[in-house]
């Protein structure tokens, strides 16, 4: 056996290891990143506690983590572009380059998909090492550390949700949910002039965080009454769901201004919900979804470089590499605590 | 009392009395119209079957009908482009022109829409005369009939919802509901050059109406073989529900292909529908929703005008006004019968 | 005659005369407004200048001036959602409400549009009372005062050239031309999150103030120098002629980066330009044209109100109503001085 | 030396020798094709002609031709989805598939593409095997033959250019230039609904070709002439340039109607052209260009497929391989005769 590397490795529901595992090396196209932060998404608790998420189904030992950023080591054959000690956040889906979806742009579509801590697919970045194909890797500048690379991932998921939204300079939004997804959106929403922005939550701490990053009102407690409160002026030109729950799902239908926009951020367990799809029609509003992002990290990028999005705003705690397993068991059990967590690795 | 004309007038369900009305005169932007045409609606049924449509409450007299056309025999002051003796299809609601909605072409969700054969907003056309905007009036060409031209109307519906779907070129499509409003859909997407066309339906003879207008398939029977045999071909890119119920908008958002778009046309009793949001975001698919229709007369007029769009096709039986009353009830209690119905008045 | 008030009105090129006319009164469906403040356009100094505007000439007396607010001091019949006392921006230009292009939203495009300080169509705002159909009339927020109410006329102008850019957040663009109308490009530009923006000029004193209001650089002299050094960036994402010169017109077109826009702001003299055709073929370019703008006053309003826009940063000179004559003779001599003028009238 | 094939290579101006090249293999991912029919191109007659188009020359030989389709006669390592023996239509483009305009379905923009016909690209197809990328074939259904599989480049061409035009079901539309591009143009909107579509041209053979094809009307003759009578009725919603000549472009920019759209399609030898820029701001037109296509050719197999593209009817001469240097002359020195030309390669 050559190099190893210490990796965190998931085995059943409430159980990491850490485990020496070989070291990859670069393979044509590819390069070597020796990883410094990993987000934890709440997709990661999700499967750790259930060891389930929908039909993924962890049935193998799996590295969780996808929200990764670190430094270049080695190049593969043929990569050019990048330089040994240059710091790249990694987009953690590799589609296949070459069906209908990928050729018009819409790679994450791919009903190959190859993508990060999901069963079956590809082991995750809670480890020190990761080869990954260059075009999935993107540079960042002097002033985007890794911490901000690794959330660029979250952040593009808001970006993704606020460009199908087509919110628009002056509009008015509200968000259901006030997590980490809540929170990116919102930093999008005032990136782009949509500052009339509310935030629903039943967590205060959530709350406050929401107002620390800027949003003109929060509203606390129950769906029903924030609809109301909503609606007394007129309802909400864009609406965002990244709560994923029935019930805002629901209430999300409800407060949609005429000629506006919902926006399905959020995933519930049951695919099915009844939404207030004749209020939509009433409104002659649209419903949005969207599938993780694609090609939103060069603009998630230049968005903190150029300090429209205070990005690192968002993380609450940050937890060492060698304490992995304690820390999303505590992220986990502490939801009103933990705002958003990330792995830190030491250099 | 001046000038007379008959005019069916519902007083209760099923109760439509031809009564003697005031003759209206063309008030000043205003054009006095001698109905030829008026075509029996979904709406018209439903009102007068139920008393009720939603929130609309038939509490007081009132002319139904707002599917019509017929000849320009009065102007009122300050008119310009029409003549005596012109023929128009008749658009039915008369919006504010002043309201955001209005301004950015929005009209339809003009909070002061006044509607025809709306209980409280305007009365319906199912009388000889009617007074009408002449901004709400569209000229007919010589090879447009009257009877086309009140069928304008659903057309517009269709027309706006492939319009929101965004079909394309040599897309796939399927509608759920193969009445009037599906028939429109079906005759728009084929003159958009969306040909692979599957039409649902329970009714063998609205089936056998869809085929002989150009679907390229139909189903008959379950909803749910019939998404079975639509994802067997990998779904369709757009789906359109025009049969209004909660198990057809269900079965909608399941048969969408990946990147695809569902509209919701018709509109269930209950507003709160289950949706397979699940799917939806899985194949980050749009929901779309209309509420009539802006700005289509023009389109509809041009396309029935050039051929493209076969609109009397859809007509299955013409009723003398003299008889509208158990003609309309006709058309109700034989929904399996009458595809489409439209009311004559002679000469 | 009644009541007058005080008018400055145009006679020949220069000559600005301060006469007493009838004080107008609010007819049905109009608000009568006090004038308050008056922004200086450019297209009032051609007037002044030249005695013409392309196809316009002034052969009657004319009273310039359309970016204006002030104070509601009468109500015409009819006329709801307005209170005496209440302050208004005043929307120039009066559409007929009744044509394809009204219908539509597009009422910039009515052929009957009535616009205030063109010839033949109505007079201007140079003037102490203004009566105004009240839908072109938008209120103003007690943080918004007059002298920003007149500017969202220019302001509304950089929104629409930004929305037809379709810029989004993180992408680069570049300005020609930084008057009044290249500012509040600027403006609105970094407001949506595009704050990567150069601005070329010729005059120092303006590329002071678009430093001042953020541009992230500026490039001062040869158009074809500063096209050689975007050009070693890539090009621009969205790039704005707002200088209205055949000169910057063609070096617009060449500065455009792959898939990129340029929007043409300004208008030259001779409508014929000579493009870089190839150019934007070979990078798939689009070129969009606007036409004043619409619908966009109440973005306008709410976006200074946010204090997104800090509209009243561009103004260099406040002048007062009594010295309006020779204060827009020194605005329109001192080009390189004034960035831009406001007409102030006294409580 | 193994296996060799006929190909037709090009020296110089007006110079092409049949010659012995070796028979290419499939690589990994590729498919090798036998060649059935390749169409005879513009570009492929102006690099005969003058050794150059624009800044591509020929200072090496070339093998021309790039609308091709053939048979799979081998299947290269790792291709899936084909089989030897079926008939596909090759994409003569082949980018990098890892870029950014790659990655967002832009990849026509790539910077690495390998055009087939290029010079410093890649060789064509007037030879008898090629071997291509699997991900750039398109396998043609049973009803489509090889001659339709070749002309979808062209198609593709037509296709893209309808879909930024955004043409909508009832517009006006006219087109400048009846050559290939012109009439595939005219076919898609068409297949569209765009009946109204006026073609305009100088040989009278062309225009024949048009009106047997389905235009509404010609105009033969002086370009300014058929401007003033294109503005008699108002202008058009959607104009084409695919004559490609300064006079055209020009001409373009003046029949336009308000809020419509001018396409460049063709490509003039000098690119700086003069446009009416004061005609299409004050109509607030758009003015968009295309470089090749990307993704059409599976829509443009499923239109011929259904036949509402009857794409072989542009074709005028059948030229067969073994005379492809007379003919391709012949297609070139006659102008006013050939409308199409294709050559087609005995079994």
């Amino acid at each position: 056996m050559g190099l190893t590397m210490k990796a965190a490795v998931m085995h059943a529901p409430r159980e990491i290891r850490m485990e020496e595992r070989p070291r990859p090396s670069a393979a044509p196209g590819e390069l070597l990143v020796k990883v410094r932060h990993v987000g934890i998404c709440g997709s990661d608790m999700h499967f750790l506690k259930d060891g389930r998420l929908g039909n993924w189904v962890v049935d193998a030992p799996l590295i969780l983590g996808h929200e990764s950023a670190g430094e270049v080591v080695e190049l593969g054959a043929g990569v050019r572009g990048f330089a040994v000690g240059d710091t790249v956040a990694l987009e953690p889906g590799v589609p296949c380059g070459a069906c209908r979806n990928c050729m018009t742009g819409h790679y994450n579509l791919c009903p190959e998909m190859s993508f990060m801590a999901i069963p079956h697919e590809r082991d995750g970045v809670f480890c020190e090492y990761v080869s990954h194909p260059a075009k999935m890797c993107f540079k960042l500048p002097a002033n985007v550390g890794t911490l901000e690379g690794g959330l660029c991932e979250p952040l593009s998921v808001g970006l993704y949700a606020v460009e199908k939204s087509g919110a628009r300079l002056g509009q008015s939004a509200v968000i259901f949910g006030s997590g980490c997804i809540g929170l990116v959106t919102l930093l999008v929403l005032k990136a782009v002039g949509v500052v009339d922005v509310t935030v629903v939550d039943v967590v205060q701490k959530r709350l406050d965080k929401a107002l620390e990053l800027g949003a003109r009102r929060v509203i606390r407690g129950d769906w029903e009454d924030a609809v109301a409160a909503l609606m007394a002026t007129g309802g909400c030109d864009v609406v965002f769901d990244a709560a994923g729950s029935p019930v805002t799902a629901l209430q999300a239908t409800r407060v949609v201004a005429p000629n506006g926009v919902v926006v399905m951020v959020g995933m519930a367990a049951d695919p099915v919900i009844g939404l207030d799809v004749g209020t939509l029609a009433a409104r002659e509003a649209r419903l949005e979804t969207i599938f993780r992002y694609r090609n939103h990290y060069p603009t998630a990028i230049r968005a903190v470089e150029s300090g429209v999005i205070p990005l690192k705003n968002i993380v609450s705690h940050v937890f060492p590499f060698e304490q992995i397993a304690e820390s999303i068991l505590f992220n986990m059990d502490n939801p009103n605590e933990v705002v958003k967590g990330v792995i830190s690795f030491a250099d």
